[in-house]
């Protein structure tokens, strides 16, 4: 059964500045569902503007991973679609949140924490370290790599402590960051990735793309056992 | 400098049920109130009835440990107050949710999942073990107790994989529960407890008392180091 | 690839006790083989008997999960064979101890504790409760499951907080345990499992070889990164 | 009751290099002891020249928190001292390995992992941030802080996903490291602390100062419960 992946993207920059336009001219989306295509996968993207922001139910439901890219929009997210995105990721669908999807609505309610950073602009160099190297997510990499120019986010994260930390980021302003770091919520596995600021052509880079491809393979749901929630009958005797 | 404790009850059982309201004369935050107390805490209650739940931003801010009852109408607390418990945990305030609190708006927003459970009326035993005997909120308890008739809760408990599992829980019927764990949102050291049926005088317990006590001043918050977010300059000089 | 998969058995209750030998014609060490076996796996058996313990350097570095039986001979594992395990462990081989295996050498040095419990032999009912019905340990099992007659453990457990608790126990005398625990050391994936003892025919039973099968999945070796340790050249310039 | 405070120094640099010997003239023990004094403390040093290397049973029986720094010598601490030192952490004692004495043997038997690490002398800039704002060891400290010359230690830290990261740091040449992580192992409390290099004066440092101060506080031990392991009697009656 091939993989079943959903990219969303809010889709605003490459609407209102030409620049980002130009770099991605399918989008983030586009360049994101790019990465992670392969032959046991089937990718389709959906974006803010459309009915439901391309996540109905039925999207939902087909969707084993689902990518997140958003920014300046993450409040334009209707309260229902952002509910069944969580709900979503409870019954096992994996979500990766990238770039400032920490901000979203979806990962903020799967956190219960504010996902606060400090950040600056002005395109400086980051240097991604591979803190777990057994993980799956960093299949194939070397122990770091570097991004020329970038946003930097730097710590305090204000997220739970994570499952695992994945990467972890040196800025050349002098920050450091946990880049990579995975969490479980009910069956879904969650990925929150830092890279990808949209003034830059982050998700051209191979070792962008091999860890969003790793991700999706990681996330991607399993069948786990039955779950019984609710009243039930004693399984032994009861005295009276 | 005493420890600032409310002990919220939405206090509904007690209105609206006689066998209730005569084991709980003063309330169940009454009995919960009166296991905290003492002579380095100040102590105060607030239920669902009074303007904003009693749970102003005044009294919250005035709060170290929130300890948290509710059951039948946690859907009846507002989201704004929701919120803003949910935002003072984050600064550091101690959060305790006791029994169906579980369900409560804050804590299931701090947790991001769903928090059921199964469940089964009828008053069997349950017996608490000790999971963690190094944990402070298990000072001075033998390494299990019991409590003669409760309500049941079984696993599977969908809540993210706990900091530290304190109780674990054996009950009659055959179900087992983890019934003390440990968490950290923000600032703020939460602890779910799960004993407290309104149905038993379980709130007269002498372990069930010690294990209030003992995470109030667990749950107390301190002063950590000064978090900066937001845009912030460089600390090291950028190349041009 | 074929996931290499090595069972070792102290093999000693087998040699000694006629009653066991008859449970386990070809040893407890047969018939876990035989549980994991599958057209995707190669399975050897080792014991404690041969040189080396059948655990040379050679079959270790040609293993991905080595499944652990022991119990009354854990002291006559020697040193060098615990550590030629453990270091193999962080390589990323996985490590799945059963029973009192618990108190092998090398997983009580992964884990840096006790690994104390209690016990009680007699033959009383036990219940496991999948506690994490999202792990891929748990595909295709009920939400529990009876072992009808076994040797009972109880908290606490004295092992460092699990990354994951997928299986909590019911002990029939009134005891709890957390059965099937999961961590990792270095890139070596660890899930520790709690029945098997010899005086029933615990590993015919087919949840019990289910979990086996799927630990055996969930804990082969993934690529992961490179790795570099010692001492290293500045990847930025350093002032002088 | 004071916490009772030995803080244990393999104590050769400063025998060996005149360097050492003028900046820390009471070793690299006195300099920590005079840290962590105070009125609610009673402090003592021992070093690995003393008979047990200073840490007999008496002296380890009446220590609530071990302050360890150790470096070229790590491999002439007895085997017997270190399982010694590693009992009692089992027992609740407190442990702070500092530096490289997160090779020491204590520290690494604790952890399970080969605890390596990257590094590189010659004196470059270090910039701790802190990761987890609300965090007793961080009580009063500034968000960050630098270290203006040390011995760099780089990711990745082959030791166990923390409990928690409390600080992360930057290094000029282009490294990050977990500088601050805390564990528990039985029921005692860990904190590794990565600077204090004996070629620059780092423990005269006022935030180190305050780190060291508040890991005695946080890593002093706690009362919790009884544990009970070994052979016990049924809490419920058993069927025939």
């Amino acid at each position: 059964m091939p993989v079943q992946v959903t990219v969303w993207n809010e889709n605003v920059h490459e609407q209102e500045e030409q620049a980002v336009a130009e770099r991605y001219p399918d989008g983030i989306h586009g360049a994101i569902a790019d990465a992670v295509a392969g032959d046991e996968r089937t990718v389709r993207t959906a974006t803010l503007q459309e009915p439901d922001h391309g996540l109905t139910e039925s999207v939902l439901a087909d969707t084993d991973v689902l990518l997140w890219w958003s920014h300046c929009a993450n409040d334009e997210v209707t309260d229902e679609v952002a509910d069944r995105v969580v709900d979503r990721v409870h019954e096992g669908m994996g979500f990766v949140p990238i770039h400032s999807g920490k901000n979203s609505k979806p990962f903020t309610r799967l956190m219960g924490t504010s996902c606060n950073i400090k950040y600056r602009h002005g395109g400086e160099t980051e240097r991604l370290w591979v803190a777990d190297p057994g993980h799956p997510i960093v299949d194939g990499l070397p122990e770091s790599f570097e991004i020329p120019a970038t946003e930097m986010y730097g710590e305090p994260y204000d997220v739970p402590e994570p499952d695992r930390t994945v990467f972890i980021s040196w800025f050349e302003g002098g920050e450091v960051f946990r880049s990579g770091v995975c969490y479980r919520r009910g069956r879904g596995r969650i990925f929150a990735f830092r890279p990808g600021h949209e003034e830059y052509p982050i998700f051209y880079q191979d070792e962008i793309r091999t860890v969003l491809d790793n991700a999706v393979e990681w996330a991607a749901p399993t069948d786990g056992s039955e779950a019984v929630w609710g009243e039930v009958e004693p399984a032994e005797p009861l005295e009276d």
